[in-house]
């Protein structure tokens, strides 16, 4: 079929065969098929979707367009986990050496984030010494050693996603729900993992606005997932406000060796013990998801995982000594604490906001190439339901090399509203979607 | 506005102000929009339609991306016609010296034919030594001297349209309505003409192949150019079967001559007349339609309309004998008659397939490149209506230096269906619709 038909045929609704979308693919990749088409592609599937059959095939060509690992080396069952993001989301720092510490091996390969902070990378690299671009054979003999490796994409996985994403991002096709699912997919499926646990966020500070879109992108991406053999469980949960009280990198990290210690923010924890427990599940450490908290709960107050943290951060070059001395950690230059203009109750905190006010300080990117400053960030003092009186912090800005604290104090301002009523709080988790259970994943996979 | 903003704003059904659409063309004219973005684009706009204010900001920024004639030193009220094509159409041949004769001046700039048979420049190159690419000056002067001059496009005018229209073709956005519609009025527009009448045409051998897109892109190209200050007046008109009995390029040049005799098959005159009847009116040398249509039938009859002909041959370099002997002008190598298998009345005869009999003869182009052949065509001896006896002749397959003959036999057999019913015949004019009538042309202009 000639790509113009291909493309037809999408704009008319039609299914495409595998074979079609693999040649597609398979074009756009040897540059047969020139960009423009599969723009014009790429906008006929954010009006028309993707079926079920189209996405299996769709995320399958674009994983093994690069290079696939292999992970057959290692004896235990491989699990990862994968956020959508969100503003103060350092779950994968805490989580990864809970669950390792109960015996499910995490090789977790992240990207750096793009918006408002770092990603899971740029918190890591917060620490001394950290190297997170591992060898292959190094990151095997990691996992294979700890229970976890850290490390990140490299530029040989997935190339067609790379080519597609920067496409999409040019020609406003990135909000497609097929087409987020299965660049997320084709990269996790690209590990050589056995299973999957995802956390797909909603709401301000969010991709996905609405509980709807997130777990309509929630359903597809764990049908795609089942689809391609793996078990898959997606839970759906709230970013109605910033994730624990830190966002920033070295001030995320110190707040997950926190967790790890046993104490730190309630949510963070709450949701580090969430996810691991499905993590354990899909590992086949725990028999249901309220086991695996209970295991993952019992890794944090015993410091089992903060034990496992140590052994991967000496066996990634980190300095250790951050571990019982966060204050090793790079630290901000300043600290401008940002006064309540009234008394009352936080009604709501605008997570993207408050990821905007970071971003200006210096904690994230505004493009690709930007370095992020590991020592810029929001510490969040006061959260959602908490009381304050006119004058009292709620946040504190945290400086480091970038100017803007004017334009960071407005944004966290505005981030807050503060009112006497008692604010309605969505539950942490709104929904979870597993493979392995019946009636799960849904027929329809469309956007 | 990004270019990015404007693809998402036309995605999300939004309307673009004229500044942007203007950007657009300009940026992709000067390189410095890439071609995926304006695929995403089109794409879009396929999808979600333009409004009418749209329309006319894209018609206007397409025409202005290259030359405009201007025909102001001509006097006289300058109107041309368009067909959007159809099988065995050269009503342009016969009605541009008619009209030219009623003392309206007709620039007639045309395309070749990309298709089934050759266009408009095609037809006249088949009389020896007749020149269609006039300098401008001498295009004007023979114009001035004899109310018509027929040439064809030149590089300089509108080449937006080259690079969308390339664009389109090889990303499935050809069928869009509004595409259509400001891609044949910028090139109209361009022109420097006052009025324009159109033949907008449905049907098996039509691009338009139902009433209701027909009649929708009437709408729409009236509306742009009423919009540009234009009075236009489109006819829909049914293309169920080929027009005429000549299918080719030689001999629908020799059709057109026996219709400026006064004879000529019946539908080819009656086409003449209506367009011709319309063109005087939007010239103001007629009233109303009908004494418009009075005035052609005239200069047919009294071979006022021939004359012009002859003068436009000479002024054009062609060989002006071939007006009084047609027999000059090529003829084919051979003629192959097509019998019918079966006797009864001939139901319908299939345009299209007729149109791709005589392509395989050599009348048309596969490729913008392709040369056609001028001798090469299809005689259509039976129309929708006419008795036929088993073995005598429905057709003649009129060769040139082309192969192909049992596939055209094949064609032309398949185009013809035989039966005993009487067949129900469309009118050939469906609708008309005028610039300048109150209630015309609609408000809600989108695909």
């Amino acid at each position: 079929m000639r790509p113009v038909d291909v493309i037809r045929r999408k704009r008319d609704g039609e299914e495409l065969s595998p074979d079609a979308i693999r040649a597609l693919i398979a074009g756009l990749m040897s540059g047969e098929i020139p960009t423009y088409q599969a723009a014009a592609w790429l906008m006929a599937v954010y009006f028309r979707g993707l079926g079920r059959a189209e996405l299996a095939a769709l995320t399958d060509a674009m994983l093994h367009s690069g290079e696939v690992m292999d992970l057959s080396s290692i004896a235990a069952v491989k699990v990862d986990k994968h956020s959508t993001g969100g503003v103060g989301d350092k779950i994968s720092l805490c989580l990864a050496p809970a669950v390792a510490a109960c015996g499910v091996a995490v090789p977790m390969i992240s990207g750096r984030g793009l918006g408002h902070t770092g990603g899971t990378l740029d918190k890591l690299e917060s620490i001394p010494g950290f190297k997170v671009d591992l060898a292959p054979a190094r990151f095997l003999e990691v996992v294979r050693e700890h229970g976890l490796a850290l490390i990140g994409q490299t530029a040989t996985v997935v190339p067609a996603d790379r080519l597609l994403y920067g496409l999409r991002d040019v020609t406003a096709t990135v909000e497609s729900i097929p087409l987020i699912a299965s660049s997320i997919m084709s990269k996790k499926l690209a590990e050589g993992i056995d299973a999957l646990v995802l956390d797909v966020k909603f709401g301000a500070g969010a991709f996905m606005k609405t509980l709807k879109d997130a777990r309509a992108l929630a359903e597809v991406l764990v049908a795609i997932g089942a689809d391609a053999g793996k078990r898959v469980t997606a839970l759906v949960t709230a970013m109605d406000q910033p994730i624990g009280r830190a966002v920033g990198n070295a001030s995320e990290m110190r707040e997950a060796i926190e967790v790890l210690k046993g104490s730190g923010p309630e949510d963070t924890r709450a949701l580090t013990v969430k996810l691991g427990g499905e993590m354990l599940v899909l590992g086949g450490a725990a028999a249901d998801a309220a086991a695996g908290e209970e295991r993952i709960a019992e890794a944090l107050a015993s410091g089992a995982g903060l034990d496992r943290l140590r052994r991967v951060v000496i066996a990634q070059g980190g300095d250790v000594r951050v571990i019982d001395d966060p204050s090793l950690l790079p630290q901000p230059r300043a600290r401008v604490e940002v006064p309540a203009p009234v008394g009352g109750i936080v009604q709501t905190i605008d997570a993207e906001k408050i990821g905007r006010a970071a971003m200006v300080l210096g904690a994230g990117r505004r493009k690709a190439e930007d370095d992020v400053d590991a020592t810029a960030g929001i510490e969040v003092l006061h959260k959602v339901g908490d009381h304050v009186r006119e004058g009292s912090p709620l946040c504190v800005l945290e400086l480091g090399d970038a100017a803007g604290v004017a334009d960071a104090r407005a944004l966290a301002l505005e981030a807050y509203t503060i009112a006497d009523a008692v604010p309605r709080r969505a539950p942490l988790v709104a929904a979870v979607i597993r493979s392995h259970e019946p009636g799960s994943p849904p027929e329809a996979a469309t956007a």
